[in-house]
């Protein structure tokens, strides 16, 4: 089924609408919290939030496995417990920043969010179920059941063995100290520190070894980088580095234009990279001509939570100002000023753009 | 300023856009709760959520009162407390599927949610202030400040004397049994029961008894029923009477339309108005040619509180439908087929239309 391309200048469809109403980004103002709050972290449901009897439920772990597990959500509570700051951000933040806007989702920039999140490392309940040496992907299966690209399918992703092995890859059942909400996943998600959205699976139902890679749709269709509907592509795995920056003063209502009076302000926002930590954030005031060298705030909460920057900004003069920021990692990724096109219109990791009217 | 009026067909803009990502309505699937999880109930923010320091906020009762008062949130916490389940759903909910489209908030159905709200009423604080017999009008302002219709300002609405004074008026600082989360207008907000969502200020700062009708942005520009920009118009205030549906079955991605087995279905929903008791539910599949009497759940959790519903519909043949629903309250309103047009695209409470594929 091919995607659907809108051409230059057209405006959001009363499908991509259906999403956005439903589906929602993290007010940037948000980018003040160093954890996220509930309600606030961004959200993207692919099908419905499914219903799940907290009870009845079980996870199943099995496949190429000794010894298959089905286990409670009191099961998984007693297992060893550990507590993480991860920033999670969707693939397809960006999206509707492109010139010719692939039909899906359309987020701008706020797709995103940090959240502490408590559950069991992946890897205990793997050696528990003792994972067979023939295992080279671990399969993730969700409660969420719908229609896309045609085909009628549960969600579902896979991880590599040796991503699924990682210390860090959490089965989770709090989010903020709290039960994980219903749209976040209860009673319980994957997550893989580093990765986009898409790879931390909601409402797991099953976990499963299998002997060769994954090939679904979200796999296989969804999710990869390429420019033609016949290209194999490249799947999508770790987060681009991308800075966003707290719209500085107040905004208009409709056009969210900034109005800034006259005198030093500071401008301050977070950065991310899932590759490697942030290496530094450089802010221009002119759209992107000159660029000067943020602070970056203290240790960030995990290596795999975003960090704080800031910089003081002392306008000229009045009048309009392009704000920008960008990221790079210590990986030597950088944020580019234009995005590369792709047809999923993912990572697109262009810098922030936020107008400014001093006066 | 004179609004912007989409033409029919017209695609989204990007400045409504920018407000569907970071606003969000209630994903319908979500009308299953009788009381919708933090981070489910919709959200407008005219503004930016606003830095609240707790320790030092306060809220001044000022204006026409025997004895001004300056009240931390403990002061206010110390005060007799009352829980409430109340729905709340935005004037403007509705507005994008108005075919000459006003540009502000795009909402499609989403913009309602009810959460279990506790704090002290408004009376007592009045009364204990000492309100003037002068007063005709209970002034509210939040925090929160922008620029809209070309006026800087703090969101600010009033109350008519008598509405304030009713009972079930509340300043909230719990919801759902936590602390309000800042998007909802922490650490204090009005809730006035029955009214349309502008009415329940957030982030309270200050409460003025004044002798006249407040005549600010939000009171005589923004929030009127008008067909002209120069027209005086309407003000609004109490919710009209809507029924949602949960979309029954599974979705396609993109499109949002539903796949249902060809069995009978179990239709379920929820109806509320802000005016009266909803004294009926009916369902239609033909897209609101015939309809059928749905049966009414148990008692609402409060008079201000969503009433369920429920309807066995037993798809005839495999096929497209339409199905529909609408509500009617004691007071004699009912939902139409097709709205009533106005210039802010306010109050659209035409019965919603599910496309259901039967197979």
């Amino acid at each position: 089924m091919a995607r659907e391309i809108a051409e230059p200048g057209a405006g959001i469809t009363l499908e991509e609408l259906q999403l956005a109403t439903r589906n929602h980004g993290m007010p940037l103002e948000a980018l003040r919290y160093p954890i996220t709050p509930v309600g606030l972290h961004y959200l993207l449901i692919h099908y419905d939030i499914p219903v799940v009897e907290p009870e009845s439920w079980k996870l199943e772990i099995g496949g190429l496995v000794e010894r298959p597990l089905e286990l409670s959500l009191a099961d998984i509570r007693a297992r060893p417990a550990e507590e993480l700051v991860v920033t999670m951000e969707c693939a397809g933040n960006g999206r509707a920043r492109l010139e010719r806007r692939p039909i899906s989702q359309p987020w701008l920039l706020e797709a995103v969010g940090t959240a502490r999140w408590r559950g069991t490392p992946l890897r205990t309940l793997l050696e528990e179920a003792g994972l067979a040496d023939e295992a080279v992907e671990i399969l993730f299966t969700g409660l969420d059941r719908g229609v896309e690209g045609g085909i009628a399918q549960s969600f579902q992703r896979s991880l590599p063995r040796e991503e699924a092995l990682r210390d860090e890859v959490l089965l989770v059942y709090e989010m903020n100290g709290e039960p994980l909400p219903p749209q976040h996943g209860f009673p319980l998600r994957l997550v893989v520190p580093g990765w986009y959205g898409m790879t931390n699976v909601k409402w797991l139902a099953r976990i499963e070894a299998v002997d060769r890679p994954f090939e679904g749709y979200q796999q296989s269709t969804a999710y990869r980088l390429r420019l033609e509907e016949d290209e194999e592509g490249r799947p999508l795995d770790r987060m681009l580095p991308r800075s966003l920056m707290i719209p500085p003063g107040q905004p208009e209502f409709l056009t969210r234009e900034r109005n800034v009076p006259l005198e030093p302000c500071l401008l301050e926002g977070r950065a991310w990279s899932g590759t490697s930590p942030v290496a530094g954030v450089e802010v221009s005031a002119d759209g992107g001509e000159n660029w000067n060298e943020a602070e970056l705030g203290q240790e960030a909460d995990s290596a795999w939570a975003w960090r704080s920057w800031s910089y003081r900004w002392e306008p000229p003069a009045a009048g309009t100002y392009e704000l920008c920021s960008r990221a790079r990692d210590e990986a030597g990724n950088e944020q580019p000023l234009e995005p590369d096109w792709n047809l999923g219109g993912y990572v697109n990791n262009a810098v922030q753009r936020v107008r400014v009217v001093v006066s």
